[in-house]
């Protein structure tokens, strides 16, 4: 049977998970609504703030409770400090994802124009990351994070190439250096993603290795698996 | 006399505040190395990361400790959550200052061009909100938090005009859209600098007036003078 504050936890780690959902379909549909410069779609990234930023507000909330409640075992306190960093990340991403509707907005504006730089795949690719991120938060796999952290490399590349490409096209045809320039500021708020991706990594890596790290000097560690530091592990 | 738990307090807030010195520091160097073209304050900025990171990490695993080593009361236990999630902002105000760094790397490289837009008066902006909001947060005090939320739109401003300012310069001079390029994305870097003095702002009015809030329903909150919800509090 599980106790009151193991339901808790398991509360908390569903509550991210559809936090992490929130964040992950607003940076879809910024992306598309990049490629098909499509309104509606922004409109809809602009709305979805909202619910990202209270999911954010109840996610800090109910791990205040939870660590008020009672004294958390060690590996308990490092998941829930996990989730605040994590929740603080993904309502960033929104904010990414925000940026990027406004990019589009003022790009749709523009004539179109046939730019050296393939958003969609670096929006499919930063997606990509965040899901990871999210696998190995829920999976607690030290692995699946580390994989995280390589893709950072990725997108720091096709970044770096946009860059160049854009730069060079601002230079030579100054009659589309505005869209060039929505293209180029889109780049980087799908790189700050990644960046939220890998920072949610990190944090994994954190919560997991920290844990049993910690395994052996903890006082009540010896009751736990801490080698399955999910909020499985404190279910045993 | 003072406990162990309170002086664990006490040390915790006085690490943040080295945090926050260095990240104001690492600001204040980026933007005078924007201004003097001068490549030694961008490697000092380079350089400063590493310190800014390792103490990111002390100040994660002192907090840990601080929840591991009992139960905290309310008020103690936002404060320790708020420390941590204004750590995080403060490593990333770092990473800001980094990115600008490597911006002014790019530009001492092309020729110097007068620009329309004032960095170093965006900058110093800029800097004021992080000491503010630090000063919040020793203070804590929502007023000053407030003032820095009000702030922020004043910058928000400022990046609007340098970037319609510097698309114009880029539209009719091909000849420095590189340089134009790098001052935007200054800019742009010194707005989230902006945005994360904002987050720590909103981390302090979350951290006391929680604890207002909060202090009649907790059972050991009477102990405590929640009226004055610093780490001096639980000294009482």
């Amino acid at each position: 049977m599980r106790t009151r504050f193991q339901l808790g936890l398991d509360d908390l780690r569903q509550r991210l998970l559809r936090m992490g959902g929130l964040a992950e379909q607003a940076v879809d549909r910024a992306r598309q609504a990049f490629v098909d410069r499509d309104l509606m779609r922004c409109q809809m990234v602009l709305e979805g703030e909202s619910l990202i930023n209270q999911a954010e507000r109840e996610i800090d909330e109910a791990a205040f409770d939870m660590l008020a409640m009672q004294q958390p075992m060690a590996v308990d306190l490092r998941f829930i400090l996990a989730v605040t960093k994590i929740n603080a990340d993904l309502e960033r991403v929104g904010d990414q994802a925000v940026n990027i509707a406004e990019r589009v907005m003022d790009m749709v504006e523009l004539p179109p124009a046939d730019l050296p730089v393939d958003i969609a795949r670096m929006g499919t690719a930063v997606s990509a990351m965040v899901r990871r991120a999210l696998e190995s938060f829920i999976e607690g796999k030290v692995e699946l994070a580390q994989a995280v952290l390589e893709m950072d490399n990725v997108i720091d590349r096709m970044r770096d190439d946009a860059f160049i490409q854009l730069v060079k096209t601002m230079n030579e045809r100054p009659d589309i250096v505005r869209q060039a320039l929505d293209a180029l500021l889109v780049a980087r708020n799908l790189e700050r993603v990644a960046d939220h991706a890998t920072n949610i990594a990190e944090d994994v890596i954190f919560w997991v290795q920290g844990s049993d790290v910690r395994h052996n000097v903890h006082p009540d560690a010896d009751e736990q698996d801490a080698s399955r530091p999910s909020t499985r592990a404190s279910g045993v």
